[in-house]
């Protein structure tokens, strides 16, 4: 039997938790700007079909006037071994310093599109055109459609399916990083059958 | 120094993560639509000024109708302790089961909310109005506006500080849950001094 709570209101704040922490890069090579990074907390899927995901950015940063004029961008996953070059993106603007270069990381073109560049060391990244943006306040929220998805070749195993175990990604939680660690379920394992179970490697003794 | 990879590409997917995975509570009581609860993974933060979130929810669900006929939701956190339970949500529908009733779970009132309720067993629970509706495809994203959060009594600490940690919050990545584990980093420890580092438990030898 599940306890109920009492509980304390702590005021109107941006508490929802665990969320993603990732990389979005751009770049607009015709106007001169280099390629830069941005992290961004406030992202999320948004639709299923087609595959939409969003990410908030305030206005007055650096990588909001180069995704809003290309029209583009990339999220880049983040796994541990990303973790500081990631948070250094989050706290430095690509006005002052060349994020890329200055991280040993390595602009690579994203399939799709003609000017955001992702991140070659990511286990993977989605390149996303702009469909609509929508002024919400402190943050502009930026809905991409997905055009296409990498994978590093490393994640896949070798029958085809992708290990994203193994890529050690990255959540936040109210200002900390956390790791994510050991798969506790699956969509739909609690009225799946014993032998579903068994099959997806939750069977008797894997999980409680 | 980082390696860098070469990618497949896998298609167009909503291939972001790790992402959360919430109950989203909603009632309508005014006209005989006992409390229900709906799993969303398609969720996330918005905008920090006002604080708003956004739940996606295909327009054929039980819970889209109630949640635009009130303007209103709850965004319930999920630890280990109701993994299974928001599983079940994700699969059943409020038109065949009362999954409060079935699961033993207990509608709370939710600060700032009229109608929409919250998950007493919930460690917390974010109170929202909607502030916009946008049609995306298969998902309509709504956008809360945050009113109220309610956080467990159990998870503050005797200084008045809130131990996330003690929530277990389950991350979802590709169809799975998975657990959230210990922390890495906080934001802006990649430039944080000695001094900081060592202030917030981050100190030498602590983490890599």
């Amino acid at each position: 039997m599940l306890e109920t709570n009492s509980f304390r209101t702590i005021g109107p704040t941006t508490y929802l938790s665990p969320i993603p922490s990732v990389l979005v890069g751009c770049a607009d090579p015709e106007n001169g700007i280099r390629p830069n990074l941005i992290t961004v907390a406030w992202a999320g899927v948004v639709c299923t079909r087609p595959p939409m995901v969003s990410v908030s950015i305030r206005k007055e940063r650096y990588s909001h006037a180069i995704i809003s004029r290309t029209g583009e961008f990339t999220v880049n996953l983040v796994g541990k071994h990303l973790l500081k070059a990631m948070d250094f993106c989050g706290v430095k603007s690509g006005r002052d310093v060349d994020k890329f270069a200055h991280l040993g990381l390595t602009p690579v073109a994203a399939p799709g599109l003609e000017h955001a560049v992702g991140v070659g060391e990511a286990p993977a990244f989605l390149s996303c055109k702009v469909h609509q943006i929508i002024e919400l306040g402190s943050h502009d929220l930026f809905i991409g459609a997905v055009q296409q998805v990498s994978v590093a070749d490393r994640y896949f195993r070798p029958d085809g399916s992708i290990n994203e175990e193994a890529m050690n990604l990255i959540s936040f939680v109210h200002g900390k990083y956390h790791a994510v660690s050991e798969p506790l379920g699956f969509f739909g394992y609690s009225v799946a059958s014993p032998r579903a179970l068994e099959r997806r490697g939750f069977g008797k003794g894997k999980k409680k």
